[in-house]
């Protein structure tokens, strides 16, 4: 049943490309899919094959693959202005006015924001921007930056060096000086008899030691996302930020809001910090900014880290740091319309009030001996799969489960994403309760379709 | 002269941006510049002022400010498939076909393309493909990049390390292993009484030098512009390229084209390294691969590295590398546009015909006792100031010079940039004759006002 290689785009596909974040096995039997257009939240490929996109893109694609208000802003920004820089003093008043509309949003009485193409270069850009102010300050040795295992924040050398994944190991990475605390995955890493919130303690304490044992004044910052996304979507342990900000701010670390997957929406407000009662030092954005329609990022600096790094770039008459296409004029327009549409236009309301039944729905999904963990919040959701629900043990990993499922999802119809043993899901924030259903009842196909095989 | 602060626009820029590469006493004194639109090689700010992009941007608007193919294409685009990703086998239509036309156009028989949304992230992800195969083939001590001083690649933390400017060290970069070679350029770096053959001999001797010193099996790679850009428009000297590749090619060095500011036409050929003659193992490409209407950048791997490369990501099943934006099918759209727009439509001819034009109009404005050099090829030229011809001494730092003479440019409505203390003019390759007048007009009109004040 495996074997449903298609002739044509896709062998076009593999002559010319070289895949990232591919299972070349799955290429191997399955053949690449090739896509031309979508419609609401599916996508359909050369073949005709349409497909309930339940990853939303990569959690970015909020509005769906047509949204007829953002294509009509694209097209008018196009037609304005379709391109400058925000070097030498110069920027676009698109790029001016979502600077505006981002501090109004973030949770900062004012800021300044400095943009990128991706939350890799974002997060690149805050490193180079703290190893810039640690130098400026008579502190050059204040470089170390904390993150946690699993969290992701992106695939430079060293936005993968935050990233605490172990597949970084085949580049070597990380580079010295980025430090990966434990996963704040209670279901996964809490021990024995532990609660919650002794699990959080633990964390916190952890987080004590590590800065001990590091040196404060060697660490640059703590940067996180509200609920890790590609390390399989983990919504922190009661308490966590609450546990975790003052120790940092006793020892002068700023905290940093990696918000790329949270941002605009996805955990039903408007920043993941916002629903975890948190106020960050800095915010990290992309995805969801421009809706998936450009490529953008940016990073929020809050009123403190604005007026240090202010001073210090004025003190060498210069920041030697820009992307050519940071601030292009489309991209800003765009993502002022996409944030509209998201924080005026219904889209956040959609997210909060659809919540509670995809929640529901995917409990039902859930309630099979071979997943062990329902876990997410707003539009982020996995389910792990494991062996043995009472042990949490994983299935072999020669089984690939994960993969196993989304190729099933994908015969059936659906996209989903395996991320370790997990299966993700992050659909569009315009999701009907029609499309919501397909997608739960796809999902427990292919789930009893696998489950049959290897449990 | 120099107070003519506006207000309004330029005030509510500064409240939010966090500016990069900005001259702050420019900004301070000046304001800075909110532009609304373009129109061909003009751009227009919040005032109602006009002025003549000589940067084409940032090297990138090579189509000018408004063409309208390519606001169609983009339009289009938005209209047919507004995002998607490359990630588990899948990518939409327009990707394949813009690799297979990248395929085509480079010198290469056949390769593989990755995609990336800038050309920082181009050289980044060259790196990790490099550090990776050294682990994959048995090599893990093979990571050190050799570049050049004032070679132009990027700016996040490893393409800042290639880059070989000083500025860097406010980052405390290069990080360790990134090489940086002498600037090829004849003019300031010759010695006295050495022909540009011995120059170019020269440096062949200290690229054998460094790889003995260094060890061969320690280097990953050679990474070149071919006409180094930001470094202040230098082109190669006399056979530079063909006493270099021997060598690497003797200790199985990869030679990379860093083709972000060359590319797709600036020199007058299709690469940069058409210009002089050589084959490069692998290229980087940005900036004008979308005439600057979308943010992109691709790494395209010559036949041996994309063989290589695709067994050392097979043997653990997935190169677990990729951009959000990686691919995204509009900018694809946008991309085959623009190289339609540039092979066949005409933009290159352009390049080609008025290149003798511009190169004999550019050195009327030099014949100026304060300019030492004009230098550069196609559309892409610099202008030196000196304070002394005969010594080729520099103006004192603290004069700013170029800055002064930037500005004085923008008073006359015209925009070029100042890279050290010279003046460059990479203008859009739409310039009309008229347009070129215009350009040498206002410049002369500005290095005589700036050199009444300084020389």
């Amino acid at each position: 049943m495996d074997d449903k290689r298609p002739t044509g785009w896709d062998t076009r596909a593999e002559a010319v490309s070289f895949f990232g974040f591919t299972d070349f096995p799955t290429v191997k039997r399955r053949g690449s899919i090739v896509l031309t257009h979508g419609e609401g939240p599916y996508v359909f490929d050369t073949e005709g094959n349409r497909y309930l996109d339940a990853n939303s893109g990569l959690w970015n694609m909020v509005a769906g693959f047509d949204h007829p208000g953002l294509i009509s802003a694209a097209q008018d920004a196009y037609a304005r202005f379709p391109g400058y820089h925000a070097f030498f003093g110069r920027m676009s008043d698109q790029t001016v006015m979502l600077s505006e509309r981002l501090i109004e949003l973030a949770p900062f009485e004012r800021g300044r924001v400095f943009y990128t193409n991706s939350g890799s270069e974002a997060n690149d850009t805050l490193v180079k921007m703290l190893w810039f102010l640690g130098r400026a300050e008579g502190k050059p040795e204040r470089k170390k930056i904390l993150t946690r295992k699993n969290g992701y924040h992106g695939v430079t050398v060293v936005s993968a060096s935050m990233t605490g994944k172990p597949y970084n190991e085949v580049f070597g990475l990380p580079l010295p000086g980025f430090v990966h605390l434990t996963c704040p995955h209670y279901w996964r890493e809490g021990m024995a008899g532990e609660s919650e919130a002794e699990f959080t303690q633990r964390l916190a304490r952890e987080l004590e030691e590590t800065i001990a044992a590091e040196g404060a004044d060697t660490i640059a910052a703590f940067v996180a996302e509200p609920v890790l996304g590609a390390g399989g979507v983990v919504p922190p342990p009661e308490g966590y930020f609450q546990a975790i900000q003052p120790i940092l701010k006793r020892h002068g670390i700023p905290l940093v809001s990696d918000e790329v997957i949270c941002g605009f929406g996805r955990t039903g407000t408007i920043w993941g910090c916002d629903t975890y009662g948190v106020v960050p030092d800095a915010i990290i954005s992309s995805k969801a900014l421009t809706a998936g329609f450009f490529p953008m990022g940016a990073v929020i600096l809050g009123p403190e880290l604005a007026d240090r790094m202010q001073a210090a770039a004025e003190a060498i008459e210069e920041f030697p740091h820009g992307f050519t296409a940071s601030g292009h004029p489309v991209g800003c327009a765009i993502a002022l319309a996409a944030i509209d549409l998201i924080v005026e236009g219904g889209l956040i309301d959609k997210v909060r009030e659809g919540a509670p039944r995809l929640e529901a729905k995917l409990a039902e999904v859930a309630d099979r001996p071979n997943i062990g963990e329902l876990r997410g919040i707003g539009y982020m959701w996995a389910l792990e799969a494991v062996a043995d629900k009472a042990t949490k043990a994983p299935f072999p990993s020669e089984l690939s489960v994960s993969e196993r499922i989304a190729n099933a999802c994908t015969d059936e119809g659906l996209i989903c994403r395996p991320l370790g043993q997990s299966i993700v899901l992050c659909p569009a924030f315009t999701l009907t309760d029609a499309e919501m259903d397909e997608m739960c009842a796809k999902l427990s196909t292919a789930l009893d379709k696998v489950f049959a095989e290897v449990a």
